[in-house]
């Protein structure tokens, strides 16, 4: 089966499809919205999860507000007002991925102009989500080539196809350099509290055939040090302008395990994931999650139940421990201020061309 | 209630008691034992674990033995034929842990001077168990001069009381350093794949009321990164005669993570647990355990059903990154070849003064 095959999000035209990612791998299952309000709780809910999946679903969202207030009013209607609910309940979905806030951006421009909203917000929503699987296989191309023969590499989380509108950006690098010959097998780290390593991307790999081995997390250094990785691979929920990045709460501890091991790592992510007005990762708010999340399992208590528990969703990985980021526009080497002003720079240039 | 009460194992005089310790939190349940195999199947299936508490498990598993033997035969007994089977099962129940060599070492010693060898390996074992109950203690004390005042402190699996013939090794230090007023909270790893941090360290410090806090191990670093802690406290499952450190799986990371933020490393560990006749780590034997502890949960699939996983159960920390080990001797700092064999030499002196 091929990587086309996954498709996290549906549009229907007048309905959303979002493949139910809480009962993976066991289930595939498509639930439908209708409303803005619906998929915002399938983003809050983690329906939809995975930065770019999250931008993309929540564009679909603004395209299913309008389409509603199309079909209750048929007069002349006020479009910033009557959309600015909408905007409201997505922004406020989930904080960290600045996807969700790119889209909700470009939204908001929409709207301003006015006009036929529903279509155009549909439309557009659309595009971003066929240039996303787009971009992806451009980040694979452009990861895989520094991807060495024969390497085995490390994954946290899942950035695959499941978590952007198709293809995926770390496992994006991952088939594309798989398919290149230059991959020999993957370890994937289950990724606690929501084992998105153990649910999805072992799932996704094994889909394609490509070899995959599960380990806890508590397993990367041993993995590191006795499995001959070359690259840990990861995705990113928000980079600031100096290239620190936040992704999935255990990405830094890879940095800083690989950095020990003289392994590399590798930030996979569109350009759609920088947020150029934060100079640096620590000020990227991070969302805290349920103490639930770790004290109880299925709903059953694990922990004793008036144990306390801290559940950061994300961490900051500073640049300094990240040896490449790798966008639609190519690779940025050692990312820094100066080197990813550069790298947008030259990447619009290059667009505009 | 006090730390005294929890009893990992208890000895009736003809059978032996485990605290099961796969039902913890939810249930205090003791299974009763009367030979060597049910203790050799109880140490491999976890109803008790730690090495420690294997080491002593196994020496009351050893007198259980020679009780049935007693029971059975009432002429002349070549104790060294007759014991080999329960001295074979119980060494081949786990291969990391050398108390349970260190224990099996001594009960061959009593079989081979002969006698009445049942009521001598039930006195042996009775004072093993007590002394690795006093030995903590020292472990605490000696350990708690090194916590200053208000400290966060980390830990990792469970080296508690249930690990223990009481008590605890690391958990003794964070007792005796709460006792003194000078810890103020401790962050708990939960531990995959077997929950130690979340069922088993979390249960003990709530039961003496001393501050606890679980996270993900993912979430490790942004916890040394961000709650000020000053000591990762851990115990050992083996130290080789130049201070590698074999330990539950995850310790390896964070001694890493604890140099690379400032972040002290104590290993806390009875003399039992030093194995001097390998000369580093890399000659620990580390035990894989099924990927079935890793690929699913409560018996359900989490991973796809043909999904491969690696699971060792240790990782071998080098001395390099442990600040200190402690033992009941006292502190060796900055451990090596040296160090070691000097703590040896003078608490041996220290002890037949």
């Amino acid at each position: 089966m091929s990587a086309s095959t996954i498709e996290p999000l549906r549009w229907l035209g007048d309905s959303l499809e979002l493949l139910d990612q809480r009962r993976l791998p066991a289930e595939e299952t498509y639930l439908a919205y209708r409303d803005a309000e619906g998929v915002a709780a399938a983003i809050r809910t983690m329906v939809v999860r995975g930065a770019p999946a999250i931008g993309i679903a929540a564009a679909y969202g603004m395209a299913l507000a309008a389409q509603r207030i199309g079909d209750t009013r048929s007069a002349a209607i006020d479009w910033e007002e009557a959309l600015a609910p909408a905007l409201q309940i997505l922004a406020a979905a989930r904080p960290t991925a600045v996807n969700l806030f790119w889209a909700l951006a470009q939204a908001r421009e929409i709207i301003r102009v006015g006009g036929a909203v529903a279509p155009h917000l549909a439309a557009w929503a659309v595009r971003i989500h066929r240039e996303d699987i787009a971009n992806n296989h451009r980040i694979g191309a452009f990861g895989a080539t520094l991807i060495a023969a024969r390497s085995n590499v490390y994954t946290h989380c899942n950035a695959g196809a499941l978590a952007t509108g198709g293809y995926g950006t770390a496992l994006g690098v991952i088939r594309s350099a798989f398919a290149a010959g230059n991959i020999e097998h993957v370890y994937a780290g289950e990724t606690r509290p929501w084992w998105q390593g153990a649910r999805l991307t072992s799932w996704e790999l094994l889909r394609e055939r490509i070899p995959v081995t599960l380990c806890t997390e508590g397993a990367a250094g041993w993995v590191l040090q006795q499995k001959n990785i070359r690259w840990i691979i990861v995705g990113a929920d928000r980079i600031a302008a100096n290239g620190d990045v936040a992704n999935k709460i255990g990405t830094y501890n890879l940095a800083i395990l690989a950095r020990h091991h003289g392994v590399k790592m590798m930030v996979a992510a569109p350009t759609s994931t920088f947020d150029l007005t934060l100079a640096s990762g620590a000020e990227i708010p991070i969302e805290q999650r349920a103490a639930a999340e770790i004290t109880q399992l299925h709903g059953a208590d694990l922990a004793p139940p008036d144990c306390d528990a801290i559940n950061p969703a994300f961490d900051i990985t500073p640049a300094a421990l990240i040896d490449a980021i790798v966008t639609e526009f190519g690779v940025i080497e050692r990312p820094s201020g100066a080197t990813i002003a550069r790298h947008f720079a030259d990447g619009r240039a290059g667009q505009s061309d």
